[in-house]
């Protein structure tokens, strides 16, 4: 089965609106086994839309089309899709009465160009949309059928959720032929991705009926694995065998799978122990505390963090002494050692992250350039630190260094930690 | 003239991958007054490359190609761009040397797969990839010029820079035809995109030249303005008018144009006035010191924040007292107050920024439901507040009122405050 993409909109061409739609419907399908095998955008523009509609159906089983069914002027879609079916547009009846329902309810006046958005092909399969007013249309044509969806995205991922993937679900079921697939993301942190390829590899190789993909999801590398098999159970045990061999050479980086995120599995395993954390920060500039709150219950975990940009900061909010400041400089072992310690007592939390260095793209010097971060860890059985060198520009320092700071506490609580 | 993009890669369409690529290169087309006609994307399958390469030199003048020119199996770009043109793949033996010595200076084995990458087709124009190994190499078929370029995000930004953008500046120049265009895009804060439409609505009308477009980029919402002529002038001055006109009537939600960014805008104002910032900040966790920090020589500004999570930190970092707590609730106003005030005294700065609110998914109440935000500006004149209702998820709640509280800012350098 051959399923396509086809964007409509200007303003996916111009370069300041990125597609998001499409790699939502795109990981939905590959969650089913199932990938794309063509995307593609076109502008407002009647003529490549009729184009791109007729030349799409001669290749594919399944099309979801999207954008252009609003009600303005450059909101082409219904006609083109009429067009290239080579049928009328007519007026249906009952979207044009919700239309009008919806419109009186909010006191809305009905104009003209509101009643466009009631005009479907002849012929085509009318869908209710349930949280907008453009419908969603069904087009079957000589084999192919095509899903017509607003780009709104709201609409359009509760359509496709709701509409869209039930039916090509049932479609792939008639699909006798088709390969069973199963897959499983696995996501790394503290791993680059050249190092990360290199320590599957070999398995790649065995595991030949799963295929090895990589994606960098900054500051995250994921492993990607996807099995094919005869039949279902064929495509989940040969995806649980390689999932195994990945996560014994990958273990400790792997912090989660699939739908886990970085902050949410720190977060779970501080709730299961009943452990809480203070932060002093200096060059994440917040990163670090806004990364550890980003969850939903954080504040059962997390109590504050002293973001300490100015030196006074670090003394007052902190504690560290101005002996050391002046002694090692705000940048060292020694600071970022007592930064930890002060949020720890400063938040009477179970733990204490110090996280000092420099961001760039000034401030750097020979023995400490930019990139240079002194971490520390404070705990009930005392205080770990080390350093990094990170490379990149302002903004990945900052990244990296927040999340290796909250990898820190991850691996702490794991018992596997970083070496000093 | 008529430009395409296809890229080429099974990762961009499992919606694991987005594809960063092509809204770069439209984005750099689109100031030069350019748009892409059609966007695509394969997979790595031989038949649908070249189906696809085939397909589109009949349309196009121009196509920028990206993708599969690695060293593996699965890269096929080169050897179906052969084939699309029914010529042979050679061996570039200038390539082919360059690949060899490269491998030489970093000791690696130079092994039969790097071979590859020297291959091209056969009366194609190679040109040297300065930071990577695969050659970017230009192809003329009937009138249409296809450059394939390496789908690597920083390789493909260099070469589109270097050689794609200036070639395609030349083939503009011979073409006489061509409409002249100039762009602007302003960006607002503080307006939901309904509102930034109603009020430009009557604009558009009169500036007839002037196409207007919307992009959301939470939390703030741009306004683009291209202008068509018959000279460059005549574009520029539409443009201008526009612009002009727009900005009245924006104004003060237009906070910078094209590049500028709200963080950067926001400190520039505070170094022009040799002005400090202090904050404490509840709900935000940490995103507003991130924000305010996060432009290069933030340390000019910005003094420090506390995240002031739990209760006790209200307390102990800015100050906030336990009766004010007690009596009012931590997201109040009084408590916001107290926040910026404390900020401002615990940093020595010259304005203070406090904020408390329920970002959620739990914690609201009926008086104080989720998204209810308390936000105070301590300055040497006095401290102002007010409080918004803010709506959405835990993350956009969240950015939502950090931007807003540096919008308080913002608008107050600019002697715009907001109303209490």
């Amino acid at each position: 089965m051959r399923i396509e993409v086809l964007c409509t909109g200007d303003e996916l061409l111009s370069g300041l609106t990125t597609d998001t739609n499409s790699p939502y419907f795109m990981g939905k399908l590959f969650d089913m086994g199932e990938k794309v095998a063509r995307s593609q955008t076109v502008g407002d523009v009647r003529e490549h839309i009729i184009e791109a509609l007729t030349s799409v159906r001669t290749r594919a089983d399944a099309v979801l089309v999207s954008g252009g069914l609003g009600p303005t002027a450059d909101d082409l879609t219904a006609e083109c899709a009429a067009e290239a079916a080579r049928v009328r547009l007519i007026e249906n009846a009952e979207v044009l009465a919700e239309l009008k329902a919806r419109f009186a309810k909010r006191n809305f006046a009905f104009t003209p160009n509101n009643a466009k958005q009631a005009l479907v092909p002849e012929g085509a399969e009318v869908v209710r949309n349930p949280v907008g007013t453009a419908p969603m249309f069904i087009q079957h044509i000589e084999g192919c059928t095509l899903f017509f969806v607003p780009g709104v995205p709201r609409e359009y991922r509760v359509l496709v959720d709701r509409e869209v993937l039930p039916r090509i679900a049932k479609m792939l079921e008639r699909d006798r032929s088709r390969v069973f697939r199963a897959a499983r993301l696995l996501k790394t942190i503290g791993m680059a991705e050249s190092h990360l390829d290199a320590r599957v590899a070999p398995l790649a190789k065995i595991h030949n009926r799963v295929t090895f993909g990589f994606r960098t999801h900054a500051p995250e590398n994921h492993l990607k694995l996807l099995a094919e098999g005869r039949s279902q159970q064929e495509a989940d045990e040969a995806l649980a065998a390689a999932e195994r061999d990945c996560r014994e050479v990958l273990a400790p980086y792997v912090f989660g799978a699939d739908q886990d995120s970085f902050a949410a599995v720190v977060g779970s395993l501080l709730r299961e122990r009943n452990a809480t954390v203070g932060i002093a920060e200096s060059c994440t500039g917040g990163l670090t505390a806004e990364l550890l709150s980003a969850p939903a219950g954080a504040s059962n975990y997390f109590i504050g963090s002293a973001v300490v940009y100015a030196n006074s900061m670090k003394e007052r909010w902190a504690g560290v002494r101005r002996e050391s400041l002046e002694t090692y400089g705000a940048v060292s072992k020694e600071v970022a050692i007592e930064l930890a310690e002060g949020a720890r007592r400063e938040c009477s939390a179970t733990y204490g992250l110090g996280i000092t260095g420099i961001a760039g793209p000034t401030g750097g010097t020979p023995e400490k350039p930019i990139g240079t971060v002194y971490f520390a860890l404070a705990t009930p059985q005392g205080t770990q630190s080390h350093h990094q060198a990170l490379f990149g520009d302002r903004e990945r320092i900052r990244l990296f260094a927040a999340a290796h700071a909250l990898d820190m506490l991850r691996r702490h609580l794991l018992g596997v930690d970083f070496k000093s």
